[in-house]
């Protein structure tokens, strides 16, 4: 049976999710974690990577077991044998082929910002304390928007076969003392969020004026965009796909529903 | 002059708030920063004394110096200054015999319990998995309610004159995944929020029957309460204080009004 697990994770301890040698990363502890508990070797495939000390409100793996009789206290089992940094929050089953990064039609990412010191939130927002210049940024944010070659907020060395990205949303959002970025694409480059706030950011500062942008994206060229904004204020919030993946999971439900 | 500060601070990394030999409090921070930026010796006297962990969201320390003429710029300095787990949100000038222990004539703490993992929330609220009935945890916080001796939650050994306080409030309230205990009372004892969330929790458990709690309170002795509750759910969150320790500050803008 192949199962997506819902996950999220505090990146602080983490070099990322994606197994690398000698580092601690969050695929390796869910991978150590499920062949423990289900006592065979599992291999868990996940939506993306997320970059070292980024966090995750929800993000989705695959992977393949004997099936799983009752999920919910699995989930609890699976939870109290994690590390207190990573919370399994559903386990779903999908049809045999679903693959939880090619499938994957869209992902959200939100950047946040406190605005003002805060001394609970160090960890999980970037703290700035000079005045930013939220409508201007949105300007900049809203050129964003579109099937574009993003390649200038792209990691430099970055081995990917295509620069292209659509991304479909792209806004600032006051909300209390934070100011939050949400951005949702088809697929993100490496590093290509935290290159666009850093670079919006100073579009906030009044350093970078907001029709410099569309220039910026044409040169695709990395060292033209500003720096980037640190891991720890990043979450990936939504993967999203497309509903025949759970056929199964729907017909399971709705043959309870009609017992 | 004297002046109250208003400030919040993270807990993990303080043992508590007043200053103790050999160990890194809040107070003592304060102290150091304010002295090193007025350029003279400062002594600061806080509105309670919080245990070791404990967080605050909203505490009131009075120091006496020479005016700040610009106390926006002021502050804006001294939290470059400060640790990123200390935040000074306002600075308010007072009558001369204003005290921030002795005038403030209520205190509220907050305990905030996270339902299920949560992995953001580890330094910053109780993760409780357990079912919790929250009907039977608010009748027994009504028992709370008014002028009673508490020296059933306070801690064994405690030097005080009266263990009489008055509880103002006593409410749990649901907020998202979150479970808040808000209780308000003129003055606390030590340890003694922490004693009486760990009471509630017994009752919400169905370990301690909402009827005991009365009884509880009667016999004056800490060995039938519950155990306390972790340091790191607890929050202190508002001190008021009568308006006429303001009634400088308060002709002041007036007159600003005025002109």
């Amino acid at each position: 049976m192949r199962y997506f697990l819902k996950l999220g994770y505090h990146g602080k301890n983490y070099f990322g999710w994606q197994i690398q040698p000698e580092q601690i990363t969050v695929q390796e502890v869910i991978e150590r974690c499920l062949s423990v508990l289900l006592r065979e070797k599992i291999e868990v495939v996940g939506a993306g990577r997320t970059d070292t000390g980024v966090h995750a409100k929800e993000f989705i793996a695959h992977f393949d077991a004997q099936q799983i009789k009752d999920r919910t206290h699995f989930i609890f089992r699976l939870n109290a044998f994690l590390p207190k940094d990573i919370a399994v929050y559903n386990l779903i089953e999908t049809i045999p082929d679903a693959h939880a990064r090619f499938d994957a039609v869209s992902r959200t990412y939100e950047y946040k910002i406190s605005v003002g010191k805060n001394p609970f939130w160090n960890e999980l927002a970037y703290q700035v304390t000079k005045n930013l210049n939220v409508a201007k940024m949105n300007e900049a944010a809203s050129c964003l928007i579109g099937k574009q070659n993003f390649q200038s907020f792209s990691r430099t060395g970055s081995d990917v076969k295509t620069y292209f990205c659509e991304v479909k949303e792209a806004l600032w959002k006051r909300e209390g003392d934070f100011l939050i970025f949400r951005i949702t694409a088809d697929r993100f480059l490496r590093n290509m969020v935290r290159a666009i706030v850093g670079t919006l950011l100073e579009v906030g500062y009044d350093k970078i004026p907001v029709q410099e942008v569309p220039k910026i994206i044409a040169q695709k060229d990395r060292s033209f965009a500003g720096p980037s904004a640190p891991a720890h204020g990043l979450y990936l919030v939504k993967v999203e796909y497309p509903q025949r993946l759970f056929l199964n999971k729907i017909k399971v439900e709705e043959a309870h529903k009609n017992q």
